[in-house]
């Protein structure tokens, strides 16, 4: 079997959903980044984990506030997702830049981003350093969605390639049934 | 803002990517699981988690081997991805039932599946128990694909979005810039 190598060793798990993640300081300022390395870790209790890099201002406030918030962005929010991305909010606020709402959640400090569709609020119960990133652990207090997350074909979330590339799902929604072994 | 409460409070990240995970038992055979819950976690050391129920035969192989294989199937091979998380390894040799076949890997005693597209072989060098599954740390040994796999369009990911219900990416790939701020 002929095979070539991955060059950067990551890329052979992508593409990965993206998400916005909000998370406030201690003025009450909630911040915004783009994050795709999350992954569930436990339905009973619900819990999520998240790795961040140390280097981002969102690091600073997790670790200060033990709070952050899942904000499931769609592509029509697409560059404005990436923008977050780039920019620090050390530096200014990037809802006001990028023209992007906020509004309360329904149980922590940090606020949500109005223009998502669907939101995961999570207190932090573990972090843990691995590598160049930190893994919080974060246990899920509310979860609730705009009523077009929840019909299917409507909900077109945002799946980073590689790079600035990025795509969104197939129209086409499949049932599976295992094969008869 | 309306919004409605999510049931599953899981549900609000996905859809999430879906893989195919090796490890191995003490005779040398290698077992086959279906994995949604994985991560990355740290480029450099490139490091992924996976989340493992106890309940799992794989659980057991992957806390004794201390290895596992991330092999990344796509849609040509649905049916028998769906098949692996829903039959037991301890019972039989899922490989066998379901016509897939193993080829050794490059660093690891556990064997690849052939019909996958991208594999990254993951020595585990932590985990922890977080709720109902442990969460397994791995060190990427190394990373390879198919050429497919390579070229944009021709991979077609499994996208699990629910229960039985699975799909793919779109066949639109954009480059998104930020907008000017």
């Amino acid at each position: 079997m002929k095979t070539i190598e991955i060059k950067d060793f990551i890329h052979a798990v992508y593409p990965m959903h993206t998400y916005l993640l909000t998370s406030i300081d201690e003025n009450g300022k909630t911040n915004i980044i783009t994050i795709d390395w999350l992954t569930v870790l436990s339905r009973n209790p619900p819990l999520v984990g998240v790795a961040v890099s140390p280097k981002r201002y969102t690091h600073k406030l997790i670790m200060s506030s033990k709070e952050f918030i899942i904000n499931v962005t769609d592509i029509s929010i697409a560059d404005e997702t990436l923008a977050c991305g780039t920019l620090s909010g050390r530096n200014f606020d990037k809802f006001k830049k990028l023209g992007l709402k906020k509004s309360p959640s329904r149980t922590l400090k940090t606020h949500i981003i109005k223009n998502c569709m669907a939101f995961a609020e999570c207190k932090v119960i573990d972090f843990k350093k691995y590598g160049d990133h930190t893994f919080f652990v974060g246990d899920i207090q509310a979860a609730y969605a705009k009523e077009e997350f929840l019909i299917k074909n409507k909900f077109k979330p945002i799946l980073h390639l590689k790079g600035s590339l990025f795509t969104t799902i197939s129209g086409k929604i499949t049932k599976f049934k295992p094969p008869h072994v």
